[in-house]
């Protein structure tokens, strides 16, 4: 085995430690350096104060060969990040042409003025390597001393990532012969997390050392994931493949994909392999679902749209639900689930449409139908199909619950079938 | 001014560091302490090592007058901070009555068999003051050494805030006679952090030293957040409405809102004042902005509804956009837009109707229509305000700042047209 080469993560605002904001930037990086063989060992959270970054960085250099160092970069922060790295490193700050340009392209491309606060954007270290952002105005660095590096990167999470992506990770991965861990991701939705547990016990009881199991349950789905550690590609590859043949038999009915497979891109595959395409006719998810099916990239060969109908007369005015059925059975009922993916199907010209009907929350229960209550349909060409849910979260995790089960009908049901465009 | 009660927050557990669980606990208590005038000043997550923990604790105990663990209790993670604690104050385990018959209680409610490793968690540090959790196995604990306080609690996020809400924040409370810390946030959106910035130096620059500004950019929007420091809440709050009174001429535009304001419920306040309701037509933005609308309970007295049409067909079909329209000026044009808007209103019947149209990326654009070209549209009872964005993010960004520009293009429409219900 290689050496375990140790990261840590260092975050800069007061708003992270007033907690006013969501810190989703460590979790992010933490789970990719591990993906690369890279372990993290210790987070620390700072806030905009010089005396307190320094001594969050001199105590991560004594125990860390990595030092990712995010936020505390822009403009309104007065880049308190790069002053203070050059008093740690006792360097100085200067316009560095290359970042300038940048920048300057930047606001050009956005037909903006450029501020005297953006133009000191480009200026930096004298010690550090300049790592382009091609995505914000706030540029990345990367500094070498006493053989640990630092990387310091803006706090904005796209930009964060893009950097990462981009040129951090790659340079980490060159730099560092670390010992290979790899992951295996097996997807599932349909089955809660300690139900799951029990169903694969022995099989995960009987997994060797260097093989860990994690469960990571988010929003009705549970990805289980596999990491194996390592210094051979192959044999961690096929011993991972072993695993996870002998573990399929066991959950096959809930498994929907791996590794970076969503439930709208697995759906996506289907559609297009089919030449088919996909509607919906949505009440409670209130745009939500096809808010996640056009997530995808080109998502545009397959969605053609969908009906949000919040209210009855749009049910009836456009997607055809009959009044006789909204008066007999309500807005929330198998009939009007089923009438509004058939009438989606219909005035969408699809193969397949879906629909979502129910009370979010958190007014408008009944005791007959309590929040919760949630009717959800999938139209095929052949035949319509209805799924009751009954959940009991807040009313935007209902949204995303129902979201997810009526995707996983719709897949369930693409697989069923033998559709063909109409 | 009373002295500044410094508080530390530590996590354990590997499943934070290697990114595989998302740590919403800091957050809260972060905010919580805030709350209470207690000031966050750092916050750091260490791995199942006891090394690592004890380290921490001692780094913590020279900084800070209150230090909150969450985390590495319970019997799967073999009650490592408990162990940990005892070795850090050199005191050692003992079987506490209360607690243990807490959890004999815990296990007969549900029927459940008491196992020798659920015994074992009524075992605590001989130094510590028992904290009883009602709402889980792991009790709380509270340590005092060389007037620095400890305090462990369970990393199940209900279970700490059970905790904190019932014992631990009540007890933090009447030990310190603490600063009142009390926050004022600005909403403002159309306006660049940088351009702000300038806009406001000089109020900004003459703000007194126990107010604090904060920039906090998100999606087109940008956060001020006023942070006042004091021991009399009334004087605190005429001091934050004197400098609010004296900022809003300067950026009256850019004001949507305050505090715990979000563009929809505003929108939504401004709708039902009105009597009117909202329907929208999507294209690029894919049924996003009506899941922004429909996040907010009680949106449906306003929102009727929205016809998410990514096909052509659809626009021409359900939205009535001309033919002639897509063919002279393409989809992706302010005519399309404006047609989108006029159709949905007319479909949806609603007093206003917002349209998206636009190429979000990564594909699909063209020399004259770059990736990031929007049209958006907003039309009311006597007229359509169109606008064009030019934006360059990544497609889920694009999508996000559109549905931020025309939710605010709406609400400045709202508010210069008295519209009435039709």
């Amino acid at each position: 085995m290689n050496p375990i080469i140790r990261a840590e993560i260092i975050t800069i605002g007061d708003e992270i430690l007033f907690g006013q904001i969501t810190d989703t930037n460590t979790q992010w990086i933490g789970a990719e350096l591990t993906n690369i063989g890279i372990r993290p060992v210790r987070k620390t959270s700072v806030g905009d104060l010089q005396e307190d970054i320094i001594s969050a960085l001199t105590e991560a250099s004594q125990r860390a060969d990595v030092i990712i160092v995010t936020g505390g970069l822009g403009p309104t922060k007065d880049d308190i990040t790069k002053h203070t790295f050059c008093k740690y490193f006792g360097s100085e700050l200067k316009i560095n042409e290359d970042a300038l340009a940048l920048v300057t392209e930047f606001f050009a491309k956005r037909g903006r003025e450029m501020t005297e606060l953006n133009i000191q954007q480009a200026a930096l270290p004298t010690n550090c390597t300049y790592i382009p952002n091609l995505w914000g105005t706030a540029p990345g660095m990367w500094f070498e001393k006493d053989k640990v590096i630092y990387v310091s990167l803006p706090g904005v999470p796209y930009e964060m990532k893009s950097l990462m992506e981009h040129a951090i990770l790659p340079r980490l991965k060159d730099r560092f012969v670390a010992n290979i861990i790899q992951h295996k991701i097996i997807r599932t939705i349909g089955i809660g997390e300690s139900f799951l547990a029990e169903t694969i016990e022995d099989w995960e009881n009987a997994l060797p050392t260097h093989i860990k199991l994690a469960y990571l349950p988010h929003f009705g789905q549970v990805k289980l994931r596999l990491t194996a550690t390592g210094n051979n590609q192959e044999i961690l590859d096929s011993e991972l493949k072993h695993q996870v043949d002998k573990l399929l038999p066991l959950i096959q009915d809930f498994v929907f994909g791996y590794d970076a497979d969503e439930l709208e891109s697995v759906i996506g595959r289907l559609l297009i392999e089919r030449d088919a395409t996909i509607g919906a006719a949505e009440s409670c998810t209130g745009g939500f679902v096809a808010s996640q099916l056009t997530n995808i990239p080109g998502s545009s060969r397959y969605f053609e749209g969908s009906v949000v109908s919040y209210s009855n007369t749009i049910k009836m005015n456009v997607l055809g639900v009959s009044k006789q059925t909204l008066e007999d059975f309500g807005a929330v009922s198998e009939q009007t689930a089923r009438e509004m993916a058939e009438g989606a199907r219909k005035v969408l010209n699809t193969t397949y449409a879906i629909s979502t009907t129910g009370i979010a929350g958190p007014d408008g229960g009944t005791p007959e139908k309590p929040v919760g209550t949630v009717w959800i349909a999938c139209a095929t060409p052949t035949e319509t199909v209805t799924q009751l849910l009954t959940l009991r979260s807040i009313r935007k995790v209902n949204i995303e619950l129902t979201s997810s089960y009526v995707l996983n009908l719709l897949r369930k049901t693409i697989l069923k079938t033998a559709a063909e465009k109409i």
